[in-house]
């Protein structure tokens, strides 16, 4: 197949933030455009500018981040019925959140512009045209997402087809068909996506699926089959009802299997861990079964091949797990093999070689500990720490010698309390000296954080410019209940470098505790660091 | 589309069963048959009789079962190399099993046969029609099972097509297509199950496919366009690496969406109880997002869609959710409506018009709560509690005078510590009696909750048959650190009902004291409703 480049567009922080149960900070939004960009996304949809203040938030403090490559979108809808564009609010929110990729969506579908609408085929059209010719009137790249077209289509084509013509001759950049309700099947996408290049062979389309019909990916690689430049889609799939195309999938697929240009074979390495960490940042595990990068997509079992295997890898590897950042029969994990361990290492200032250090021996620790629920994708500071005990330079900053947590609750609260109070007494070493000191505060890990600083600034006064600024709770195997395993990822800065950290237990507070106390040995170690000792 | 005949084939407890993590017991297995008998499935197969003395004895015990419909396949591989069909064990143990249907695996890929079989060409040639005919003569209808079929067209065409000629000139009742490595595409699946029918017009062939690209399903329709007359997959798609092509979604999508009969429109309603079930017994939960028979797959939310679907359910359902007997479910969230939560209450059993409530004030109620922290997308306990107190039936099981958990940890147990104890005592009333218990566990909040159980037992028994299967801890405003309020969201079963609830507090015991708390008395409501109380 000749070599075709295909523009990549994410929905993750808009249509996949509707999956139900996912909730994203404006901290987890801007931390997911870092990756998407780094990983080579040509377009990023961050959300809805007139639909919430942490969206415009978020349009703001994303507007101060230098990206390499991608360019940011705000999404909305065509001016309202009956009136003006440029004096629609919701057009002029778009405008405002000063993205320069805005994406409206619009009725193609004459039942819904009748029946949901209300309004008639003619005034739709204005509504379409008049919306897109003024965005790009303002300067910016309009994506025109065609909702419904597939059944609009099916319904009645010449209306459907009318709507994208409103759209192209507006000066939309690209007309994006949406199969909004996730229905449709691979050969009716490529039937009416190659209908509608036929009639506009000048226009740029794009496709955006869902997976109802359990084919959002395969119906993706249809409509590019026929002649769409755009593919539209979320990380892992995450999206309302059962999900948005997944569009790590598609890329893969596109990548490696259809010779199309997307963000390119070098960094398609990226696309388990950023499959991993945008999990992570939802709270949401990637399901081990999942294309390409879950933990089993590489792993075999069973009689019947097991020997083949070891004479015949390709027969049972659709792609090699490496193009894609996986491995086979190995925790996914970012330190997959040595050298992007050396290399990791090497970029938090260990140089495991020059240091003698086995690397198969730290491999080895690092699996064994994901294996038990750890995971170092976004816990540096953890793994600094783990490193230095290798390299040997690890020196405890203190030692516990107990600590007690009390929560204490009176009366029928109702369902939100407020007067519980939490007091936590660390008793700690450092050196010869030792501490005691208890600490109070609305929730017990607050507690034990204030406590366990109380007993260590005097020996240790960085401590008092260290500052908590994330901490998430996950239970692994949910399905257990509360004798889950606790696993607790930190996010501590000191105003110049920020670091995470984790820790796990079947405990919740002693899995706080254990992230906490490698909080705060690794900002003294990056204090250490910036001292030059 | 003419109406068009699809044969069934269900390899849960063969393929399905290499998947990581699963295991079947003897009964679980007897039991899954049972249910896909029921839903009209035309060809289960069992096992492996070659393998191990569970598929020797379940094959004895399905014999004694009278099955309405289905026919059990014992699986197995072609004679070996240089044996003679009539002195191969393997096939002998096929015989044995006393299974109708005999399904063999063989080589169809050149490189495959020389490499990982070690043998030559014609000998496997040899092996395959050799075997075929002798089980054919043996009185069994066998199915071949073309391994790597799609690889091996693409290396050498002409010699797996001489496979598939072997086997069928040998009287295979069906050639079953694999996509063993699960790369495929549908455009190629397409291509090349229609070369080989058009090579062999008068032959039987089925479809076997795995999800590695994303497009197991998708894969699987492509050959029933191109004429393959039987489908084979698993329940939920469960296999090894990423799963095998979901036959229940693969049925819908045939029935629903591509005129063809496969287990009927009738019998289709029983979809989303069969993969609970069967998910059930594999001990693994069916995503929420899973197409068909997920919890969300008919769920809305957002802003843009709230009202519309009021209006137009279609324009947002690809299909009825009745008829795979799944239910639309309407998120009650901040974007929801009047019109929304009036039917969810009645969802409920709670109908908010008759009893004089006035919604709207029930509405404003929820968005406070979600404004602090609550969502009720996922907990329907605190919902219904919610309504009940609207309505002005809530009654309190229990009132609570206080609790109190020590968490008490010794020396510094390093990175995983194991001897962490939580204790928890709780003081609570029912009626004129007090109650005192104390309870203990790894964690603060199962020591709670074994506290709070041991204290209400003896007044309320029914709660010994209700557990906690899910428990999630999420960190809203996580930029708070420690501060961050804290939601908590149970869920839990009696083994009749299941139900969400949640509690949200700065602190994550009490957060979870909320959720327990709501769990416990909606599970008393359930068991009370159930008693016609």
């Amino acid at each position: 197949m000749a070599e075709k480049r295909i523009v990549t567009y994410d929905t993750t922080l808009r249509d996949g933030e509707q999956c139900e149960g996912i909730t994203l900070s404006l901290e987890d939004k801007l931390a997911i455009v870092r990756r998407l960009d780094e990983f080579g996304i040509d377009i990023i949809e961050g959300g809805y500018p007139a639909s919430n203040p942490k969206d415009l938030a978020f349009f703001r403090e994303v507007d101060a981040m230098d990206l390499h490559h991608a360019r940011i979108a705000a999404f909305g809808s065509t001016c309202r019925k009956e009136v003006a564009a440029a004096d629609d609010e919701g057009l002029a929110d778009l405008l405002a959140s000063g993205a320069p990729v805005v994406t409206i969506v619009g009725k193609t579908w004459d039942a819904q512009v009748e029946r949901a609408l209300r309004t008639t085929l003619d005034e739709n059209l204005r509504m379409i045209a008049e919306s897109v010719a003024y965005l790009v009137a303002a300067g910016r790249e309009v994506v025109f997402d065609a909702e419904h077209f597939f059944d609009g289509y099916k319904a009645n084509a010449s209306y459907a087809l009318a709507c994208v013509a409103a759209a192209v001759k507006a000066g939309a950049a690209s007309v994006d068909l949406c199969e909004t309700n996730g229905g449709a099947l691979p050969f009716e996408v490529e039937e009416i996506v190659g209908a509608v290049r036929a009639a506009y062979p000048a226009a740029r389309f794009g496709i955006h699926c869902h997976n109802d019909s359990g084919c959002a990916v395969a119906n993706t690689l249809a409509a590019v089959r026929a002649g769409a430049t755009q593919v539209q889609g979320t990380v892992n799939g995450i999206g309302e009802r059962v999900g948005n195309a997944d569009l790590l999938t598609v890329i893969a697929d596109l990548e490696l299997k259809m010779g199309c240009v997307t963000v390119g074979t070098d960094r398609l390495t990226q696309l388990t861990s950023l499959s991993q960490y945008v999990a992570e940042l939802c709270n949401v595990s990637v399901s081990s079964h999942h294309p390409y990068s879950g933990a089993s997509a590489f792993a075999h079992k069973g009689g019947l091949h097991a020997s083949a295997i070891a004479r015949f890898p390709e027969a049972y590897e659709h792609v090699s797990p490496a193009a894609v950042g996986n491995g086979a029969r190995m925790l996914v994990s970012e330190l997959a093999g040595k050298a992007s361990l050396l290399q990791k290492a090497l970029s938090l200032g260990f140089d495991l070689t020059a240091a003698g250090v086995d690397a198969q021996a730290v491999l080895d620790d690092i699996k064994n500990r994901e294996a038990r629920g750890f995971t170092y994708e976004v816990a540096d500071g953890s793994l600094g720490l783990l490193l230095m005990r290798h390299v040997g330079t690890y020196q405890p900053a203190f030692t516990l010698e107990s600590f007690r947590v009390i929560v204490d609750d009176r009366e029928d609260t109702g369902a939100l309390a407020k007067d519980a109070l939490s007091e936590a007494t660390v008793k700690i070493h450092v050196g010869e000296a030792r501490f005691v000191a208890t600490g109070e505060s609305a929730g017990p890990v607050g507690a034990l954080d204030n406590a366990l600083r109380m007993a260590i600034v005097e020996s240790y006064p960085q401590v008092a410019a260290m500052e908590l600024t994330d901490y998430k709770v996950r239970l692994l195997d949910e399905s257990q209940g509360t004798d889950a395993i606790t696993r607790v990822t930190i996010t501590a800065t000191d105003g110049v470098d920020t670091w995470g950290t984790v820790g796990v237990s079947e405990n919740v507070i002693e899995a706080s505790w254990n992230a906490l106390v490698d909080s705060l040995e690794y900002g003294l170690h990056c204090a250490r660091v910036r001292a030059g000792q």
